[in-house]
């Protein structure tokens, strides 16, 4: 039956799609729109992709044998990973498998720099004498004395003799940068659009905008399709390395996506996709160089180059992109192979080049991204945080979604929150650093990260702390919710394990801090601010995440300051304004990129902040 | 048969080619390179394309039973124009067939101007420092650093890190203005080359050429298959208004044709086709706007508006050209709807910018060119002479090929000589040019262009001359040749008709060059130089083209000079110079565009200009 065509329909969404008989099922919920969470990029690792099969149902795999029991897979309990399509099939997606809540925090944009609405993109109208005996120069020479000189392609110069005269000589020219690529009759009222796209790793967000007045139009997320492919940059470098047709392949799913998100917003915003003449993308320089189909090789290799560096400005086109046909694609410049465009964009969209004193840029995520701005110079590097802080490597852990433990506190008791008040299913990066927080202050693990032993804890424990730290395979842990209190019916716990993990995650950071502030001569207490970038930074509380030492203790918490999406802000300063896009180069290029791991200074300084700062 | 293959066979080049059977032997012998003479565009109405059928005969048609005796057909003369291929064929073409002798005339350039060699593409060896963790910047801002700022397109950019690697970061960047269009291993000795080409109505030339010196290493020529298709630009524009298909089918004959001889000439200087990093283009309007497919229907239509005007510079793939694969093609900019890019080239390769005192440009063809030079100032009009000149329309006239009467004198008896040495076969318009000269010498002819009837000549007149006129198909003719003395043993004569037609051509020529002269206030006795351009203009004796008043008698003949083909000389210059190709736009934008025919004196011109000069 390999690859004759088969209904998928979800629910609750009551979506039918038709798919290839063979294909996974997480790749057809991806071309459905639908997000799944997948930390483990679906290997089968991790378990976060339960689905009830409610018709269609085959035999479980070994890794679903682990991750449920006989009961629920008799009742159609499955992971999307691990099913594939062989035959018709219905799925019920339980929310705490989607990733929605975590992308709706990526749509956030805060955006403190503003800049003046100056868009490459321009319309004009323009009244020409038609042409006569006495009035006979070419067509592009009489337009070029309206507007000044342009450039053409040779596609819209094979048009424009029949666009001016359908338009009876009058019209409205659409300018992107010199180059025509319009001409459209009488005096266009229609906004000229463009796109700001955030392609993250994980999710790729759309803003859509109004070229005259600077603002948005229309909001868009999903998931990365990639994410099928493996769920962190260099497992997709090493598929693409397969040959040409799995870069293609890569490239193409996140177009697909794009496209896909363009149609929502241009539905949405009442406009025709032709009204959209540019698209700007802010990515990690891998997503970036696998928007461009450019191969990522040296990306995975030391000492990881990029390929341009600069922006590309691309035609749309040329990456099959479902804009105006002579649209055109700008993709950020980068600073380095781990310091990618989403850095700039965020240098860009805080203002930081602006800031007074020295001032500190972090995005917390599986690549900590670190920029410091001082002395009217920026540094910055990337810290190999791992994905703990994306809930991946944590025995119970998930991203930021439904369901997630996103918040622990309590001084006598243990509270929790769950993102979407629903019984908890897991715990995201937020609450594992406010447990580690609680821990340390109730001295159940020490400052260099040991979790005491049930018998061997202090006396002045609160017994609801102390009734949490258990013997749970073969390691110590703290149960945060048990079984009867989740979603899942598996207890949450935070194991011996997990905190080892939380320590490298943190200190991978926390050392790129370290070395950035010292090559500037600087001690944390200098930082006038700390901004935070990327859905991640939403959840943490400060204080909790001084407390473990992932940001500098020495500054007041009020210098931390939450800035939402800063690569979707900076994708639309870029969109918006010309000037923004000079400054994004300029950027790129004055940034010194500093590589932690040469510094000979990075591995005392990474096993120093290892340990949990002793500030209680 | 419609359809299927047949071999045909051309003798005495014994070539064989296949071609579908239902195709016009015209068009295949043009596809094998093999230059028929078509005056009249391959309708049947000129006879001038004689080939003999060895094998595979069919029967006659109409226009072959009128051109040919009961006897010639049955042994095998037909017109290639009118034979479709049906099945296997030997076709043997005679020389007097053949437009060769043509060509050549259009490979010599005489090119007074010089230019300081400075192509826009260039060579650059680089040797970059191998990335390491010191030193990881992008790929691009590496060699940027080597090269300066360059654009770069997105497939270039894909290949760069992998071309960089592979040269083990030393290198031969090969650079197009400022675009990075390739970059090879080692210090790349292999010359950058580029051609120039002269895109004319009836023949193709090019030009290879070795960008390090500026030199010539290869020359090619042939017939434009799109002759086949009509002998003039109307016909042509008319067959482009059938549909896009007409009109992709006219840019891909002569594409293809092009790529033939790029093939032929990379063939002959030994280098490979991706040496070829440019090509130039150059010829009149509708032939430009032809090669790049933009639509030529507003070239057909008063008030004749060109669709660019200026140069187009554009991918050489996009047309199909087969250099290296992302090497430019530029074409001409273009003066007015009928002064093309020929004539720009022209002015450029005469260095008429920097003639002193007033001096004109003429290309003699079936539109006449005209340029002044005057005060700083360049004007410039077409002369539609119609294609009298080029043979077409005259009774016995051909193009200056193999077996036409190219030169007339006598004074008691009359003598010619014939392009190949040959017996003649008709005659050229170098040769009607003598004959008018000289039957107004002997007042065979009136000034007003009235042929004397036999009984009606002047008693002085020398018996060879007075035995030549003729009464021939209700007209009065003066025979020329024989029917014993030519090659196809029909006379060659011309008739009062054939001196109409003449009267008709020059004095369209004349009266442009009176118009252009007198609006700048100038006579033609001030003029210090005539400059004449173009295949015909090698064959013409200048006292004659003064006599039958085609070039001012006013003026000695010592300054009326003739400079080859200029449209190919320019082509050259705007290859090998970027200053060339700037003059060029320039050029292009500060002449004048004089249309003629809205002129006020042009009719009274015209008029004045039809009758011949009584200087004698």
């Amino acid at each position: 039956m390999l690859g004759t065509e088969t209904p998928v329909t979800f629910q609750p969404m009551g979506k039918t799609v038709r798919a290839a008989s063979g294909t996974r099922l997480i790749d057809v919920a991806a071309g459905a729109g639908i997000a799944l969470d997948l930390p483990c990029g679906g290997e089968g690792i991790c378990g976060k992709c339960r689905v009830r099969i409610r018709r269609g149902l085959g035999e479980p795999g070994a890794a679903e044998q682990k991750f449920f029991s006989q009961k629920d897979l008799a009742s159609g309990w499955r992971l999307a990973c691990q099913t594939i399509i062989r035959g018709p099939i219905t799925v019920e997606i339980p929310d705490t498998s989607l990733l929605a809540s975590y992308h709706k925090i990526l749509e956030e944009i805060r955006g403190t720099a503003e800049t003046a609405l100056a868009p490459t993109v321009r319309k004009q109208y323009v009244e020409l004498p038609a042409p006569d005996r006495r009035n006979d120069e070419a067509d592009l020479i009489r337009l070029e004395h309206a507007l000044g000189p342009f450039d053409i392609g040779l596609d819209f110069a094979r048009q424009l003799p029949g666009r001016l005269r359908d338009a009876g000589f009058r019209g409205t020219a659409i300018l992107a940068d010199r180059e025509l690529i319009g001409f459209e009759r009488g005096n266009a009222e229609s906004p000229a659009c463009a796109l700001a796209f955030d392609i993250g790793t994980t999710t790729l967000v759309g803003m859509l905008l109004d070229l005259s007045t600077g603002q948005e139009m229309a909001l868009a997320s999903r998931l990365n399709p990639q994410t099928g492919i493996g769920d962190d940059v260099l497992t997709r470098i090493l598929h693409s390395q397969k040959g040409p047709a799995e870069l293609a392949e890569l490239q193409q799913m996140v177009i697909a996506a794009v496209n896909a998100m363009i149609a929502e917003m241009a539905d949405e915003a009442g406009i025709a996709r032709d009204q959209i003449y540019e698209a700007t993308f802010s990515g990690n320089t891998t997503m970036q160089q696998l928007l461009l189909a450019i191969d990522p090789r040296w990306l995975g290799e030391v000492p990881f180059v990029p390929a341009t560096g600069r922006g590309m400005l691309v035609h749309a086109r040329d990456l099959g992109l479902h804009i105006h046909q002579r649209g055109r694609a700008y993709v950020a410049p980068v600073i380095g192979g781990f310091v990618g465009g989403d850095t700039v964009s965020g240098i860009l969209a805080t203002g930081l080049l602006d800031a007074e004193g020295p001032c500190l840029l972090v995005d917390i995520g599986t690549n900590g991204e670190i920029v410091l701005m001082a002395g009217g110079k920026l540094s910055a590097a990337a810290a190999a945080a791992g994905p703990a802080f994306e809930g991946a490597r944590i025995e119970h852990g998930m991203r930021g979604a439904r369901g997630a433990i996103e918040r622990v506190a309590g001084n006598e008791v243990l509270s929790f929150d769950v993102i979407g008040n629903v019984p908890p299913v897991g715990i995201c990066g937020s609450g594992l650093i406010d447990l580690a927080a609680e821990m340390l202050r109730h001295r159940i693990i020490s400052p260099e990260g040991r979790m005491s032993a049930p018998g061997q804890l202090p006396d002045d424990i609160p017994a609801d702390f102390r009734r949490r730290v258990i013997g749970y395979e073969n390691q110590t842990a703290f149960l945060v919710a048990g079984e009867a209190e989740t979603g899942t019916g598996r207890p949450v716990v935070v194991s011996q394990r997990d905190v080892r993990q939380l320590q490298l995650a943190s200190g991978a950071i926390r050392a790129g801090i370290v070395i950035l502030l010292r090559r500037a001569g600087l001690e944390p207490r200098d930082l006038k601010q700390v901004l935070i970038a990327g859905g991640f930074g939403n959840f943490i509380r400060r204080r909790n995440a001084q407390r473990i030492g992932l940001l500098p203790n020495e500054i007041d918490p009020k210098r931390i300051r939450y800035e939402g999406n800063t690569s979707l802000a900076g994708a639309r300063l870029v969109a918006v304004s010309a000037s923004a896009r000079a400054a994004a180069e300029a950027i790129a290029r004055q940034t010194e990129h500093v590589d932690l791991a040469s510094d000979h200074g990075f591995q005392w300084a990474f096993a120093d902040a290892m340990i949990f700062p002793e500030t209680d």
